[in-house]
């Protein structure tokens, strides 16, 4: 009977760039792990570098330096054998690399063998792919070791890992960032790999965000025969242990001879019992995401609070919402700037808001610096008629007073569009588009709603108050100005939407799904139209399979209009 | 003795997306190809779609719809064989590819082999490489056909085409973007494939903007002997014709068989003498890119004109005197908007400057709405010292005034940052950073001075006031400000900036080219530091190696900090 290894996950916070707070957290965790009597401990993709450090890697001074961060850690592992991620190269390239070290060396580092170069993933701009997928040989236990996207594949190396090399456990290193339901397709490839190969998975995933995207973390190990035995928690750090049970050590003469490692596993007492978190509702995970984003946005850039404008609308009352749950009350400041177009009821939203999340709040009537422009305008203006121009002279001057508090008191302007505006471009470029981050940037307006009711029952009180949900949506900034009167009712705007940007369905395919034609083609036109809007726009949080930013990268200048089908 | 073709360089712009209208034009060009006696007409790299249509690729219609073009082409091209980009698909994926083109046919389609992944270039998104490169006679004449980065490579494709394929000619299809000095580097790619293979090669090169690209054409004949037979301009549309000279026919028996077209090559009378146009100046060229790069912008968008702000200074002098080259004087308007802290002088130059390019001119002194803006916020900043949130409050004034004018002429907004400026974020967002394009983006200051001398010595007279060029930079956003105040002399920035941000070098590095440590540093972190600000920055002309955008894509959460090198 083969003893066998008690496993560590470490689910660990990393931030892009600080090559020396990632290694000493490193090196903390290992640490914990080893008290815990723990032989290996696995860190996440990329651990000392973060993830991702996108052109940081072609730095030659950033890949020596992360190196040095290595072997400094290495020399100081004793006692337990430490998976890391971490970036190596040598003549031919730059590798997306897990180090193997055991007895205070690096015995062995693997290279990731397929890149993603998709969605949000450029890993063939920067990195050549491996080709060896050894296997490792801790008293007598087998395991192999491979990175992120090497699982997700059937023909990837899980099987040569098991088959050639006789693993009974695939340590599998990730930084895999977050969108609704990400987690179920995880846990599904897992299962599959396992079902394949009769491995047991050790999956251990980053937590945290880094610009626009959140890594949600939910570490797991899976059993040989598909059992979950230990699932870590979302959305924040956690060290996950648990022994392996016992399993049948494979008999057949390997056609590949595992690595020898140092040192010999522990006897233990009673095995662990590893902690299985339930996983989180759909809105619940939504929700944690822009959370975690956010603070981590404010804390890694260094900022001392937030100002955020408050209409008395519900897209900036959720934005405050998450803002309050992120940092803490005393970092966040509300201000309302009502104009000539706003309701008495907007302020009294917003003063409301603020006084139920606890925040500082101000009041700035804009209109003394409306009229100033407009008059200073008047002559060149002479001849025509007010239009659009007016009512973003509006959002301007509240960008404008934003950003100068912003300026004054060193706090972060969030700014607080929605998806389905972002998508069509109802907005205003400087003006209420002003500002450094956009917790909403991805979430549809329907969402918005969802979240709102679901912040308010969690609180078990009106915390985001009931006439911001329900009243009709107003930019206000023309008398009786509702969004109705130039977009559809969101609940039909956000399917096509969705159909278009995410989906990348053509109109046709849109139309078949039951909409008006000369509805999902003005739609469609509004998306293309506003691509210069959103190359200006703040970042924001992913949370949808295709997120604004660097997943949907389209051009400006684009004449693309689809040919007809009897065109053809 | 073989008769030898006479070969067309359909040199044309593109537009992206606008695959009715570049079949069009393709069409116009075969039949001009057609008219001159050519017996093989050559189009760029994806010349259906545009170049590049980024994830516009991800819609299965827009690729169908490229295919149908490609379609109704062929079916219309008799008497001549073309080789066509467009965008390829199947069951296995997407490609980059090249069509051949005879009798009204698709004869064959080459899939582009060496997939670019790197810079400004993300192929490997998208595309599946191909992997067949077979070779084509025409009445016994035979050639092969590539894509761009086959070329550039010593073991790509060229050597196949010649050595198994027999190819007396490599036509080589691209969409290659500028930046200064580039087309020296294809001349040499070029002559070293000659030198190895034997063949001649036709490069056709696309011209036009797109977006943050130039690509400028210079489409060449080199001879099997390394001589420049024939060479089409810079930076515009061309048809450049050649009769191919009388060259020995491979006679071994090929390992691969050429692929047979229909048709005979015509018999001529005199060889065509192909033009030879002489390569630009380097200030030439670069300016050049500049008045393309914004006429495409503004003309493929579909805007009526621009509007700019001219502070008097040589920035948005510069900016002025490219908008007049790449439109007219009737579509470019300049705004001055004097503040408390304008010199006269920056007016007057401001005028003169308008005067001299004969555009449209308007003075707005920003005074009462900073004033009003200014006791507005007062109640707010009370206890809190001037510092740069007023500087930065007049810079957003004037952006407001300038996007009111944009708003409501129809004019789109140019923004005036040089290169040194938007690295170091030496600028305002939402104020001098608001506008639609930047054409100096990728200008560094030092250059900004000498494209400045260089336009007032092409057009004979002090077109920019010989004052803007030569007073001390100035925001004039505060008493006697000068930009010396906050930054080195740009002689001594540029070099430093061009060593960091195009070249990756370390502090370390750019200390030993003797620069003062300190100020290395310092420099070094303003640009870490303003990623944020570059993040919602306007697009831009490439002109360099590394352009900031999609060249230069780093994180905006990043704390790396280079390990001294004691430390390692």
């Amino acid at each position: 009977m083969n003893k066998t290894p008690r496993i560590a996950l470490a689910q660990i916070n990393c931030t892009v760039g600080d090559i020396v707070g990632n290694g000493e957290k490193i090196l903390s965790y290992i640490e914990r792990g080893r008290e815990k009597g723990a032989d290996i401990i696995v860190f996440p993709e990329m651990a000392i570098s973060g993830y991702p450090p996108e052109d940081l890697l072609l730095k030659a001074k950033f890949i020596k330096d992360n190196i040095a961060i290595l072997d400094n850690i290495a020399g100081r592992c004793q006692g337990i054998t430490a998976i890391i991620g971490f970036v190596d190269s040598d003549v031919k390239g730059v590798y997306n690399a897990a180090a193997v070290i055991n007895g205070g060396k690096v015995q062995w580092v693997y290279h990731k063998i397929i890149l993603p170069n998709y969605g949000v993933f450029d890993e063939k701009r920067y990195f050549r792919p491996g080709n060896i997928c050894p296997t490792f040989a801790l008293d007598g236990f087998i395991f192999g070791v491979n990175i992120c996207e090497d699982i997700w594949h059937a023909s990837g190396p899980a099987k040569l890992l098991t088959e050639d090399g006789g693993a009974s456990l695939i340590i599998n290193l990730n930084a895999s960032p977050f969108h609704a339901g990400k987690h179920l397709e995880r846990k599904k490839i897992l299962a599959e790999r396992v079902c394949e190969t009769g491995a047991a998975i050790a999956y251990t995933n980053l937590v945290g965000g880094q610009d626009e995207l959140v890594f949600d973390g939910g570490s797991m190990l899976m059993g040989s025969d598909g059992t979950m035995l230990a699932a870590a928690p979302h959305f924040e750090e956690a060290l996950l242990i648990a022994d392996l049970p016992q399993i049948e050590t494979k008999k057949a003469s390997l056609s590949q001879k595992p690595i020898a490692l140092d040192g010999k596993i522990r006897a233990k007492g009673d095995l662990i019992s590893a902690p299985r978190v339930a996983g989180l509702g759909p809105l619940e995970e939504i929700y944690s995401a822009l959370v975690m984003g956010s603070r981590d946005y404010v804390e890694k850039n260094g900022f001392e609070g937030v100002i955020i404008g408050l209409s008395g609308g519900i897209d900036s009352a959720l934005t405050a919402a998450v803002a309050v749950d992120a940092l803490d009350p005393s970092r966040v400041t509300g201000v309302a700037m009502p104009s000539r177009y706003s309701s008495k009821g907007s302020v009294d939203d917003a003063r409301a808001l603020a006084e139920n999340l606890g925040i500082k709040f101000h009041i700035i009537p804009i209109e003394p610096v409306y009229t100033a422009l407009t008059s200073l305008l008047a002559p060149v203006f002479e001849g025509y008629e007010e239009d659009v121009t007016e009512e973003n002279i509006q959002a301007r001057v509240r960008g404008n007073i934003l950003m100068a508090m912003s300026n004054k008191f060193g706090r972060m302007l969030l700014t607080t569009g929605n998806k389905s505006e972002v998508a069509v471009g109802y907005s205003t470029l400087y003006g209420d588009m002003a500002g450094g981050f956009n917790i909403l940037k991805d979430v549809p307006k329907t969402l918005v709603y969802e979240l709102s009711r679901f912040v308010n029952k969690r609180s078990g009180r009106e915390l985001i108050p009931e006439d911001s949900i329900t009243k009709p949506p107003s930019a206000e900034l023309r008398p009786d100005q509702t969004d109705q009167d130039s977009l559809p009712p969101y609940d039909i705007l956000d399917p096509i939407l969705q159909s278009y940007v995410e989906e990348h369905k053509s109109s046709d395919e849109i139309i078949a799904l039951g909409y008006e034609p000369e509805l999902v083609k003005k739609i469609i036109r509004l998306v293309d139209l506003n691509e210069y809007k959103r190359r200006q726009a703040a970042p924001g949080i992913k949370i949808t399979p295709t997120a604004f930013g660097r997943d949907r990268r389209m051009p400006i200048v684009n004449r693309y209009k689809e040919l007809r089908n009897d065109n053809g």
